[in-house]
Order: structure tokens, then sequence, then C-alpha cells
């Protein structure tokens, strides 16, 4: 450790009651994807006082870039639930809509810019209410029903929140630039693309992003770093609309949407692997048909695919289109299909890797892990780290690995709060490592 | 027309606004099978104002033989519902829990016993409210949104209780005893089994039912009489219970309900048809999963097969369920079958069919038709006509035809009121002839 | 029975032997459809001998107008087999490549024209070789392995030529002109179109086509007549035509054929059925694949569907050939739809139907039943009738009821003899009734 | 290269022409695994007449153990081909009935035991006939129609003869005990669990094998060993039994196992996707029905599944044996399931590859190529590999790297000879180092 990772250690860990105070009170007032009203009006006006310049709403995200944002109705009733629930009444007008993201901007002159990406979106997860479950002991738990940060978004939040506040005091020891981009609607893979479509990304020279791992048997804390490797992945719905009929007397004169729908289904799963990279499919939910007696008109199904390369994943979704709208004409119901969230694959770029992994050991005294392989799952961090390294630029995405309580989209997801203070540190000082 | 059939049209017609105020409130307040306590409660205090001997709620319907009752929850809500809309208080209380028979007895001495049925449930419709829908520029419309009577129920309703009001004024010309048979949640058929079970039927010499009928294109009011054949149904719902899973992570840890549903559909409609007789299956409603990323853990399906004969609709609800149970296997996901409703296929009595026509015609001066074949449908009035037929009595299905606006079961349906003084015509004149 | 009917009965029953002899030989070399190259050219010799004008080959069949004709090496191999089983060399050359019909004229001056239609083909049925089978211990079993006259063609054939023989004996009291026509490929209803296509029925003003019939319980030979309904059907062959792939390395380059086919084998199953006509539709045979480690990529179904009413089998017949074309496109491997065979329903003339009766019944002293409802099944006579009766002629199909061993198309069927002298009087009978 | 290096070099390229005659003579007369009696007699007769103790047909391969092994028919049949294409008398009555295995044994005193082993059948791929095919070109091409030496096998026949003459000729510097092993039915992976079951890997300390290799664009023969790892895979073939019916007068009354068999063909591709685990499945090949108007009775599918862990391919094959069981349940065609063939992944052992790599290089003076991950695919070498690792022995599986003209499994495959020398400098050069 040297001088510098013994000041950052020493703020951030002074930091520790007020960030655990800001992710239980995130915690408690979880948001699902685009509906994080009340959230981001509290980061923007956070970043506001601190004295950061601001962008928030139609300013951060693209509109037509933005995916699979709820209906008008929901965002209506959500931005009651947010302005009740305790949302900054300057901003929470600037977000209305679905218009989620945060971006504070902190400019030290000459030098590199530094883009660090903070999700903020909860999960359709009901929290565990169990004295077991440490959030609902300690009275933090979800009071918004059926919704949860069970991937410990809140706790990103409080990360970026911390780190602004000491990068604002570090301020004189910078030279460049420093992005901290809150983006909505990561579940789902749904928000970064309307953030980088918006400009945001461009010119920056380096991207980061973390998130929390780890599981009940982690021993120890530490910063895990990995190829970065995420799926490739496209969400979609697809509609069939078809026509009713009395399905006793006349089902002939019916266009039967449960049949597109079901023969989509088993299509879809049956779509043969492949022989060089790995591959999915689920149809995750299907709603068809009005009445029993009816041939069913209308059916939704929610999809997505996923690949290990990008080329697979468009693969997988060139067929599973295909496989749609076969389906649909087959049983003379069209077929609209509306892409609800996309990810591509990427990897780190290998300086920026071990360059965390360094300075995390060496300056920042953090114990390291380098992992084998990528994080599993999808990420939309990966249009972050596309578009930067498209211009030369590099990027990392680690894993700040700390004990966990249950698996991640769990009921019974909690983690150790030391996390919050090993995030700080490590985007704190990778920035000055960067920005020296 | 004699000179009873004179005086029974005189008095029904004279009722002719009593019976058009009756139908429109009961259709104002449209209540769906085993809901229709408002219904029920007032059908009570009618005849029990109007002196019969009256039997309600558990003494009508015997509890295990309902089928498709609505969860306990849903019939408290209504049970407040139907509070608020007028319910009489003495007998709600009765009607309470989803037992919402009714039944009305005159005894005049000795002579046969004839009962009369009168299905009294609305429809999961919802009615329309256009200025070009009479019920609702009139001002009569549902008052229950995705309520409605769209198959003339209310129009029984009050045929029925303006023939309890004619019998009792001509009861000194009666021999013998006239059951009136308030029937909850023939749609779906689900009603008729626990009245029968109950043994409202034992006994009875002769059953008549009705059913309005007619379209846009009715020119003329007339009673029909075909053969009364319906079609044997059975109606039941599949819950297949998988296992949730990571879509992404670990899919093959999960127990896809998806896919045991998708399955279930296209085999049910791919059952082959028979080459004797007429079958028929729908899927009419499919609900599986709860996230997009998720592998679907639960799914329901509504289904209903049918056949024109005992026999073909038996070999469809074998086959059905066998594909049923091995979708279920085949996915590990167990299959588990619910009865929501069933209904046989019978005949008409030939000799009550053709006294029908006959007193119809020449009695009471009605148009009358001689129809083809059978109503088309199901219809759980099977029951009452099976149980008395079986025992010697006679049965006979009528319809009511009038000009219809729209087709039954559908928003804009309608049905001209002059069918209400022509029910109550038949109802009163056949059963003076039945126990003359 | 009157003069005439006496006279016919004691010539047919005079001809016994010799038609006994004919049809056995017949039976004794069976023929595929457009393969009956010894029968026709058999029966041209006969006709030619008894100095008819005959047409044979070409100018009875329109080439395109045929359905389901097999390949040129197959037609290749069963010519060589007709010669080599005694075909006729002067007619047999005529009859090579699938042209196997034959119609013989007498023409007796002015008068109407009076068709009768004789079907010689065979079907693709191992016969029974057991002593307890009739042809086998006669010794006049099948010689061809694997084909059987199994629904009687070898009767009607007989009938046909003894017809031909009366009827040139009688040529001096016929007013008008009659054609024999003998047609090739009715199993499959794949021969009736060509002939016409040719335009061998215009100008027909009444047309006769009878059919064996009758079971093991058929107590007394009998001409029946019903309305002569016969089902609409459409037959086709599926091909798909995918790509070839190793399935352990790389299934994902491969179009698999095999999905298609199994995806359209549910869903023509799973076409709703009508809620007013008889419909049916089966997926008779399915070869599919090389190799079990290959992904299949050529696919042959062979499909049927059928209506009772031309409606209903066109109905059927554009939903399936849309779900085959959907499931080609959905696995990307094209579709190609041939038509095999087609046949429409049509119904008796009464008039003719009547006649049929009365004449049988009262002039020649057969016993006649009046039958309900049609054939079973379908027949390409639809086309004779359809095409007659649309120029203002009329039709019959009757049944010739004998006692029958085995049901029709099994290795256990035979008939009793009586039928062929029945079937003669009958078509004499008519003929001379309507050309008197 | 060493001195015994030379000594070997010179000699197996002094070979050259005897092993070039060889191949070719095998090439021109190739059999399908279980069927290769002329192949199998030719051998026992070589290595007899080198002096090797020799074990023939039943002494070698278990009778129980055998899978996928043809009718009883056809293997008649085959023994016939084989005596009129040259088989060696005496010993094809031992391979007769598919016991196609020979061993032969070199006993050299105390000493490990060492097994090579080569398998010996054909593919069912028709052999390209035109003159850019090599063999054809040089008449060699295959003279058994539909059968070929497509994937070397050939070859490895011709590199154990040769390998025994050598091994012969230097016996008298071996310490231990050599077995080659002549594998039938590799292919399909049918054949080597029976000479495992039988024993003769038992107190086997050393087993190696060795694969053909290459493409068109390999400029250098070598040898090249990865880990050796292969695909876990099952073979199985499914057959339904249903019932015929006439498809248009009373399907009702079959038993489709048309339907059942599509509807395994989707759910078989449908098993989910492992997400931690590569898993492949294959229908290859579906024969259903026996006519277009029946419904089907029979059904017989061709299938496979892999995965590239043993805990994969059992999920895989576990998963795939309830659909096929369930397929058939839900219409009511019982399901009979046959295993065809077996192999597990098993990866070579370090100490050995490496030993391989470096007697290869340094000793036989070979070029050598370390590759990558494992042989794509699945090989029943797995049985060998497994069971003498089992005890604590040693096994590698190479590549024998030339140019080959065509992919493998090929019409138009064909290798450079140069491989057959460099394979018996390999196998004589190991069995000298491993027994010096």
């Amino acid at each position: 450790m040297d001088e510098l990772g013994k000041e950052i250690r020493t703020a951030a860990e002074g930091m520790r009651e007020e960030l655990v105070a800001c992710r239980r009170d995130l915690h408690h007032y979880p948001e699902l994807g685009w509906c994080e009203m009340r959230t981001a009006s509290l980061i923007a006006r956070r970043l506001t006082d601190l004295g950061y310049e601001v962008l928030v709403g139609r300013d951060v995200c693209d509109e037509t870039g933005r995916m699979g944002v709820p209906d008008e109705e929901i965002l209506e009733r959500e931005y009651r639930r947010a302005a009740a629930e305790g949302a900054d009444p300057e901003f929470l007008e600037q977000v209305r809509g679905g218009f989620t993201g945060v971006i504070g901007i902190l400019r030290c002159g000459e030098g590199p810019v530094v883009a660090l990406r903070f999700d903020i979106d909860a999960l359709p997860v009901p929290e565990a209410q169990g004295e077991d479950h440490l959030p609902a002991r300690e009275g933090f738990a979800s009071c918004n029903p059926g919704v949860m940060h069970a991937c410990g978004h809140d706790a990103h939040i409080t990360i970026g929140l911390g780190t602004a506040k000491l990068l604002m005091q570090m301020k004189n020891r910078l030279h460049g630039t420093v992005k901290l981009i809150f983006q909505p609607a990561e579940e789902g893979v749904r928000g970064a693309k309307s953030i980088v479509d918006k400009g945001h990304l461009d010119g920056v020279d380096y991207v980061l992003g973390g998130h929390m791992g780890g599981n009940p048997d982690t021993a120890e804390p530490a910063i895990g770093v990995g190829n970065g490797n995420t799926l490739a992945t496209t969400k979609f719905d697809i509609y069939y609309h078809g026509k009713p009929a009395h399905a006793g007397f006349c089902p002939e004169l019916g266009k039967n949407a449960m049949l597109a729908a079901a023969t989509a289904v088993l299509n879809l799963y049956a779509i043969p692997r492949h022989g060089a990279a790995g591959t999915q499919v689920n149809v995750g939910t299907l709603h068809a048909g009005t009445g029993r007696n009816v041939v069913a008109a209308e059916a939704k199904l929610e999809v997505e695919v996923r690949g290990n390369s990008a080329a697979a994943n468009r693969h997988m979704q060139e067929y599973a289109f295909r496989v749609a709208r076969a389906a649909g004409e087959m049983h003379d119901c069209g077929c609209e299909i509306r892409l609800m969230g996309a990810a591509d694959c990427t990897e780190n770029s290998p300086e920026l890797s071990a360059r965390v992994l360094q300075v995390c050991r060496d300056r920042l005294g953090l114990s390291c892990v380098e992992m084998k392989g990528g994080a599993s799952g999808s990420e939309d961090y990966s249009y972050f780290s596309e578009r930067v390294r498209s211009q030369g630029g590099q990027s990392c995405y680690f894993s700040n690995l700390v004990r966990c309580a249950g698996p991640f989209h769990n009921s019974q997801f909690d983690l150790d709060e030391v996390g919050l203070v090993n995030g700080v540190i490590t985007f704190v000082g990778m920035t000055c490592d960067l920005l020296k």
C-alpha cells in the first residue's frame, strides 16, 4: 500500500456509516427499470449538492435508444409512488416518463476521460420477510411489494455516490475528466444503449464497471478480475394477433393464437445447439386467451436468446425470429416482435485488467483474485465497453467480492456491507491512478 | 287460441312493463357464476313475497356437486359487492360463499310434478358502451366492469319470476306440484349437477327449460323446438408445477412447465378426429412463467372437450387427460387436473316436444318453428333432463326466438323484450296444460 | 321382373363361369395404379375383339391430368413385368408409361349418351396365403408380392367386360351411345381427373358407377342406393429439402428437415375442427434423414385431408398447405408440395337413383336396399359425376352388395362371385332402360 | 533421432509398398460394423502367419456387450458376401454372426502390458466414382455399393498389421507383452464395450490409439497430441407400436405412432440446454407409417445424445428417455428403446501424452503438434482408456496428421499414404520405448 492508497482507505473507511445508511435507504425503496424516479432524483440532488455538473433525464437517455420501457400508465403510477416515497421534487419532473439516467461530470483540466458506471435498478422479486433475513430484521427490507434490490445495485449506487464525494475532495490531484454514469434498467439489458446512443461514451479513454459478487462461502472480501466476458443476448416479446371464435360452434372461423404460441415455444427451444459455441434460449412467460370456450385471439411471449459470441447470439436471434414469424404465419395470426433488450459480449482490455489488479493489490492494499473466464450471464455494460474499446480506449469490468447471503436474484439475497467501502476504494483509487 | 290461452296472454301482456323493468335491473347488475348473490337473494325475496315455499343456498346446491367455484377470497369480495348493490339482506347470508341456487315450490294437491328451470348467471364479457347499444343508451348497461348478461339469462330470470306470479294467481286450477328452479353457474356448465345431486329432480315428471334464441334477422318471435340435443362436454384446468432456474446460468436445473404446456396444447388439438362423431377441443387460456430469464415453473391451461355423443366426449376426455399427464411427465412437472364443469348430451322427449309445439300453437297462439337437430353448444340442463328421463319422466328444452342485436356472448348482444312476455306465456301455458 | 329382365338375367347367369374365370385371372395378376398395363392391354384386346370402337392410352388419359404417377423407373419395371405376365403385345405399347385407361364405345344411332365407369387398379396390400383364404386355397391369389385386389376392382373389370359382351349382343335394341370407361388409379383418387380432362364425359347424359359392398354378415345379395355422397379429399406429398451437417460438430450449419417435418405433423393434426362440417386429416407416412449422427436434410410426408363438403375440404387443404409451408420456412428448408390425388364430394341425382332402384327391383328382379347417407370414404367417381351433372345430366353411384370375407383393403378380403352376375345384370339392365 | 528411431524408420519406409497395397485392398472391400468378416478373417490369417497368438470371434467380443448388431438375416447375407470377396475360409467361420474382433498377442517375458488399438469398420457412405477421386482413378474405390472407408480405418488396420510385422522382428528387444487389438464397429461407438467386457484390457498398463487426421490444407505430416477428450454419447433407437385404422372412416380407433414420433422429435430437440456443459441431441432418422390413408401404427427413430462430460451426457440420456416414453404414453403407443451405442468421455494421461510427443520428436524424428482441447466427436476408445486408467494405467489417443482430400465421412475422402508409414513408426517406436 502506498501513500495514496492509505489516504483513500482512511477516507473511505471513515464514510462507512454514511455508506451503510445510504445503501439501506435505497434498499428500502427499490424501483424497477425505467421507474427509478425516486432513486435518480436523489442521485441528481446529491451530485448537484456535491458540486458536480449534472445531466438528468432526456439529456442522459436517448428516447428511442431505450428498450423495454413500461407503458405510460405504469410510468405515471410509479411517478406518483416515487413522489410519495420522498423523491427530490426538483429532479423528479426531469426523470418522469422513464428517463431515469443521471450523469455527474467533474472536469479537472487536461488529461484522459474516465467513465465509471453504476447501475441503479431493482428486480421483480418479493423480498423475504423472515427474521433470518437481515434487511427484514433490521427494518430496511423493501417497502415496495414484489420489488427488491436482489442484485446489489443498491450497493452500486452507494459506491457511486461515495466515490463522487471522495473524488470531489481530491479533485486537485486529478488531471482529466471524470464521468460518473448512473444507468437505469440494467436488468433485462435495456438501459445502457440509450446512454451510449446519446454519445456520452464518445471520447472516453477508460471505462470501469464493477458488480458485487460472492456467495455464502466467500471467506475474504476481494477484488476479482477475469476476462470480463459476458454472454451476448437479445430480449424480445412476441405478439400473435388472431381472431376469436366460439370454440364449440365455429372454431374454423377463428385464428388460433394459442396454436401459434405453442408451436413457437417448442420450436424456439428446439433450435439446434451449436457445435462450437454456447447458446441459450428461454421462453420465460406466455399469456394467451381470454376464456375456456373461445378460440384464443391473442398471445404474448417473453423470450430471450444468448450466445457466448456475438455471432452465436446473432445466429440464435435470426433463427428465433424466423421461428416466431413462421409460427404466426402457420396459424394466420401474423407476428409482432418487439425488441426489449440487448447486450453484446465483450472482453476486458488486458492492459487495464492487469492495471486494476496491480493497483488494487499494490497501491490500495486490497485482496485480489484473478478469475478464470468471464462473468456468467449478460450485462449491458457491454455497450459501454464496446464503444470505448472501438475508439481505442480500455475497459475493465471487475467483481467486488464479499460474503453474500442467498444467491443473486433470490428473496434471501443480502451482502456484507464491507463491499461498500471496498468499492469506493477501488473506483477512487483507479481514477486517481488513471488521472494522476 | 283457446280460452286458457287468451287468459294467459292477457295476463302476461299486462305484466309487460313490470317484466321489462325487472329484466333491466338484472341486466344492470350482472353477476358471474356462483357469485349471483344479489340476484339469488332478490329471487328468494320475490318468491317468498309471492307465497312460495322457498329453498335457498345450501338447501338447493350440494356442496361437493358444485364445479368451478371461485376462490373464497373472490366469493367474499363478491359478497361485499352484492351487499353494496342492493342484495336482500335476509337471503344474502344464505347464498354467501357460492350457494346461489333458489327453488320456489307451489303444491296444488295431487298430480304430476313439473319442474321449470331458469339459469341466472352472467358472462365475463365487457358490455358495449356506445350509443348504438340500446342498454347503454337507455342507461341499464352493466355497472359491473367486465361482466355482462350477454346470453340472455337476465331474461330467463325475469320470465321465471313472471311465471311465478301468474302461476300463483292460477293455482286453483292446477293439480300437482310446480318447482321453479333458479340455477346458478350455467356458463361453464358448472351449476346444474349440484342441484340434481341434492335430489331436487327426483320424482319430477316433466321438466322444461327454455333459452332465448334468434339473431338480427329473426323476423318474427316464435317458440322453436328441435330434438334438444346439445354437445356433451368436460371442462377442466391443467396445472403444471415445475421448478424455476436461471435461464442463462443453469436451465438444466429447472423443470420447464412452459415446455409441458406447449406440448399439451399442440397434442390436445392434435387428438385425431372421430370418423363417426363430432368432437371438439379447445385450450382457451394459457398462463405460464414469471420472468423472461427464468425457467417457467408454473403453467395453467383452461381446456374443454366436447362430443355429440356421450361416448365421443368420454373418448375426448380420456385422450385429453392422457395427453395432459404425459406432457407433464415428459418435462418432470407432474400434472394436476381440476374438473371445472361437465354436461352430457341429451335429447328432448318426442312426446313432450310435440306437446309443447301443439300447445304453443293451438292453445297459446304463439308462432312455432320445428327446428332441425339440436341446440348447438353445451348446456348443463342435460343433468335435469337426464335425471327426469331416467325416471320415466319427460323433458323438453325449447328456444324462445326473438330478434337479437349482436351474437350471443358478444358485447353488443341485446334482445327484443317481447321475448319476456312470450316466455311467461309458454311456461305458464305448459304448466297449466300438464297440471290440468 | 319383366321380359327384358328375364332375358338379361338368363344371359348373365349363362356367363357365370366365364365371369368367374375372368375375375380370377385378374385377381391373380393385380397391378397398382398407373401400372395396370397387363390389365388395360387385355381389356383393350377384349373390347376390340367384341367389336367396340376402342380408345387406349394417351387417347384416354390427359397427361397432365394424371396425379400420383410413379417414377419412370418404376413404370418401366412394371412394363417388363406386365409383358412377362401375358399382356397383349399390341396394346401394351400404347399403355406403356402410365397411360392405362381404356374406353370402349358402342354407337347405336340417335339417343342419349350413357357412360358406365369401371375402376381397374389394385392395392399395395399383401394377400393372405393361408388355407382359410379362398383365393389362396383355389390357387388364384396374387402372384405379385405386396399387391392385391383387396377392393374388388377385379370384379368391377369383369362386370365391365361382361356388360360389354351382352350390350353388343343387344345393340339392335339400344338407341343412343354407350361408353364403357375403364379407369386406372382410383386408389388414391388419382385417375379420374385425367379422363374427364380429356373430355370423355362431355356430352354424356347419364353416368353410372358401382362398387362392390357388403361384409361377412351380408345375408342376401342386393343392389343398394344411397345419396352417393362421398368425402371430398386432397392427397398430397410434402418434401422438405434442408442441409446435412454433422450432428455433433456443427449442427448449426445444417438445415433441419426433421424439425420441419415434426412441426408439420403436429400442426396438421392440430388444425382446429369445424363446428359445422366433418373434416379429417392424416399424415400417413413420414420418412426423414439418412443417419443417426447427421442433421436430416430430407423429409417426405404423405398427407391427406378430407371434408364432407367441398368447402370444408378446401378449408382443410388451404390450412394444411399453410402449415406445411410455414413449417419449412421455420427451419429454412423450403417446402415442395406435390398434388397426388383429389376428389370432390358429390351426390347422386335423385331421379336416377330412384330409377335404378325401380328398374333393379321391378324390371330386373334384384333385391334392393335404400341406404342412408352416402358411401363412406372418398371416390374420384366424383369427377365423372360432377362433370355430367354440371351439364344437366344425371349420375348414380350404387353398391353391389354381396357377402364378403374380411374387410375391404384387408389381406383376407374376398367376395361372393354372385356379385359378378348381379353387376352385369344391373349395368346392362340400366343401359337398356336408359337407351330404350 | 536416435539409433532405434533410425532403425524403425528404415524398416517402416521399406514396407511402404506393402502397406499401400494392403490399405488399397482393404479400401476396395469396405465392410460395415459387425460385418467386417472378410477384413477380420484376413487380419487373423496374417497375425497367425506372423507367429502371433491369435484370438478371434467369440473369444474377443462378449456377446451381450455388443451394441447395434444388425439382424441375423443381414449378417448371413454379409457372410456370403465376405466369402465371395476372398475372406480367409478358416477364420471366416469364427467371425460369422457378427463376432469380428481379432487380437494378436506377443509375449516377451517380464514387463508391462501394452495394448494398441486399431478400429476396422467402414461407413454407410457411397464412394465418389469420378476421375478427380484418386481411389476411383487408381481402381481401388469401394466395390461394395453404399459402403466406404471414409474415416480412414483402412489405414488403421494397415498400420496395425505393419506394426505387427515389425514388432515380431524386434521381439528380442521387448520386455513385456504386446496386445494388438483390432476392434469392430467403432462407427456408432458400438464395438469397444464388448472387448472390454470380455476382460482384454484387464491388466494392461499402457493403451495407445491413433486416428488419421488432417484436411486438404495440412502442409506437413505430423503426430498430434491433445488432451484426448471426446464427447460422451449414447446412441439409441425408439420404436412406437400403435394401431392402424382407416384415416377417413375411424381414425379414433387407431393408436397414432406418427403423433408420438413427432412429439418426441420436437421435445428431444427442445430439451433445455445446459448452462455449464456442452450437450447435443439429434434425431437422425425417422420412418413412420405405411400408407397415406392409414393411421400410422409403427414409427422408428434413430437418436443420439452427447455431452462434454459424463454427467452432462447422462442428464441428456435420462431426459431423452423420459421424453421418448412420455410421447409414446401420450398416444397410447408404448415405447421401446434399444441401446445402439455408447461412449464415455475421457482424457489422455498427461504423462503418456508427454512421452508420446517426446519419443516421436526426439527418438523417432517425426514432426509433432501439441493440440488444444480434445478430439471433436465421440469415440468408443473411451472404453479402453477408462478401463486402463481406472487400473492405474496410462492412455494416449493421438492424431496421425496427413493431407486429406475431402472431409472425413465424405464421399470424396482420401488420405496421403505417408500416414501409413508414420503410423507404423509411432506404434512400433512407442512400444519399444515402453517395453525397453
